[in-house]
């Protein structure tokens, strides 16, 4: 299979933040972010590997910033690297000042898919080919994401993951 | 005030068609197309005028493709000519094929905001300067539809509307 | 077929504005009213062909009241002419006073709809036999709406728009 | 306060069955049924009393028949009794057949409303006056369920209620 | 069948009012605490049961308590009694102070559910064993509950209720 | 502040998989759980500290098994470490057949919540003190997950933290 960039599974979901998805100091439920996260990411799997896509796992999402109800929020996912079936997702999130124009980072996540057949059962996806530095700088860091995801669901041992222990050590 | 371009204002909103939003026919309700169309163009009247902003009108939509359940479907919306303080939004409805990644128009729309401060009473906007072929085909069209519209209301005399005239002798 | 009275298809909705549904200034959202209307004139159309029917497009709509959160809102819809297989539907939106119990004109819009058999094919509708004055005009008008909706589309030619034409001439 | 008649409340509720209202037989839910009629009548006491109005209590409801995705439902709510501040409201349930357009009873309901001023404390409301002969008969065993709820609650005797007692003995 | 007690059905829903379903006064609508009980009260008939099971019907509710927006709110159900194929649901509602921690009973709602096959038809459920003394109270009441029932849908005369007259005489 | 145990914040959250919720496969979306757990997890975290509480965080969270429409899932929360102002909560997954009454695990999931006050800002709550054998484990892990989340925020050099170094050395 051939190749594929990262730009070619960009995903651009912009939208507001209504009223039913506030919680009491009146800003969006996280629980409502990861949903929509989950969505804009389903949507950038299914562009990289045209199957049916569906999440295998959310890595660490940290909530830096509260989002405001009425808010106009950007949600941009882009595949980051490719593996056997599964693809690892790239999500930044961006809200923007009605004022001023000014975009600023609200959160970063990142999940992974699994391109399925109608069955359900996993199918090959094509290579993943990061083109910019921060692509490339993904890229990389998504094995050291994969092999803490195996030794946390204890499918490898520590001392295998190679590249997630050179960090330690 | 100085002048933006409708890539200022252009906004992109890709979602999945959920269960929830589906007529008999398994397709996209008409009106939830409409709901989406409204929240999209409403970001983009907002980004052009940096204010609150509320739906003044919505001009003729054509329905001419269904939108099936699970599709996903991309609403663009950018401002195409801005008034006093109205704004009128031209917004492109595209959907992709799973399978072959392909891209297909499936609507058009246009909605009018206004700009209104605190208190919902209009305030001026930013003028849009057209770059682009399509954009200034767009932003000379809007003068004959606002034509259109005020004789519809019944607040100008068709023969007053010089530029919609011309379309018919 | 036998024709049909706008009685026949009259539907009325009649229902609160809900927090989920209101913009930043406690208004019903422009889109979530569209969507509201596009059930109610489906109902109507459906009532009038008996038939599966799928939107087709909707006319200009103004949005000239705000429709404050937990206002009573009351859509009423009928066909207001009927074609080979497409309906026009004809919606008065209405809002009353909680404490006068006085009711308002707040909208007016114009939806059409396609009647079509299970697998989408469109299919005959009965004609439509108007009865008040107001059904009367609102029956002959339908056929410039056509013509302006023709037009637009680029499906006929403005000259041949012969009762279109008569407003501006 | 000058009483009303039931035709001064009354009021109509059509709306399709959506696919997000289904349970696995893809019936509607019975709880979204509830909340349906529970909007409605809320509007009818609110339109009789011209006050914010809350649901003191539901009656036995049956479900006598299943209400299938895409059906077209009326929910008919209408003031059946005013007592010092609070009102009956009596709900009846039509589902029509979209190919003959015959209507079927499909639920009746009973429900409770307070009205209330902005503190939330109960505010006297105007008496009710029954026309037709369905009207008269709906008041009238109003007191009866009345007196009911006041045994089930614990707050009235059995033997003070004269009317309920009435029917067994 | 072996019978089951009320234990082996109990269910509990615990979740938060979020803002899309309060009324004017900021408290849940009626309507949506009893679409939740129904989920509640039909996941305790399906263990019960082991079937798919619809809503019969719902007895006498009592809203004796405001639940304020971002209230917790924890649903309570328990089959209290079964018949041939209808289970009798005991819901209880409690309602916490976040600051002291203390709960509230706020409500407290019969429903009645039958299991049926996958074609919709009644199908038999096992019998009910209580165990506690509440467990035991609720057993017997469910008889004159739906002797009641059957005396207001006119499928049973008043004088044959010998459980429920008990109470008048 | 006096120290609680897991079980005064345990939360359960007993629902069905309603149809809007569902992916193409008739499936939950992976991004519906999410939600569903940062509500219940919110709770848990809200009982434990008696306070507003906001998500900071969400730990890695693999999808295991796909949910079914109609499941009944059951979501159990309950805090399992406290820090300064932060709470570590860990969430149990579990689905059960409708036939043979069993349950299966389905997900686990740790999210971060942080109590605040009426402004937003951080406040302290009381430790934990684990009980069972399983909230031993669990509050002596999450120091190495709250190590681990430092290290990836770049906010503790991969050498300070000792706990989770150990793993791997």
């Amino acid at each position: 299979m051939q190749a594929k960039t990262p730009g070619e599974s960009r995903t651009i979901m912009t939208d507001l933040v209504l009223p039913s998805e506030t919680n009491p100091l009146n800003n969006l439920f996280g629980g409502e972010l990861l949903a929509r996260m989950d969505r804009a990411a389903s949507i950038a799997a299914r562009r990289h590997s045209r199957r049916i896509v569906v999440t295998a796992s959310v890595n660490h999402v940290a909530f830096n910033r509260a989002v405001p109800l009425g808010s106009v929020v950007t949600v941009e996912a882009a595949v980051s690297r490719a593996f056997k079936s599964s693809m690892e997702v790239f999500i930044d999130v961006w809200i923007e000042d009605r004022e001023s124009g000014s975009r600023t980072k609200a959160n970063e996540a990142i999940y992974t898919f699994v391109a399925v057949d109608e069955t359900g059962r996993p199918i090959e996806v094509p290579p993943l080919k990061p083109e910019s530095d921060i692509e490339k700088l993904r890229f990389d860091a998504a094995l050291r994401r994969k092999q803490l995801s195996l030794v946390l669901a204890g499918k490898m041992k520590p001392n295998d993951a190679t590249e997630l222990k050179a960090l330690f050590v």
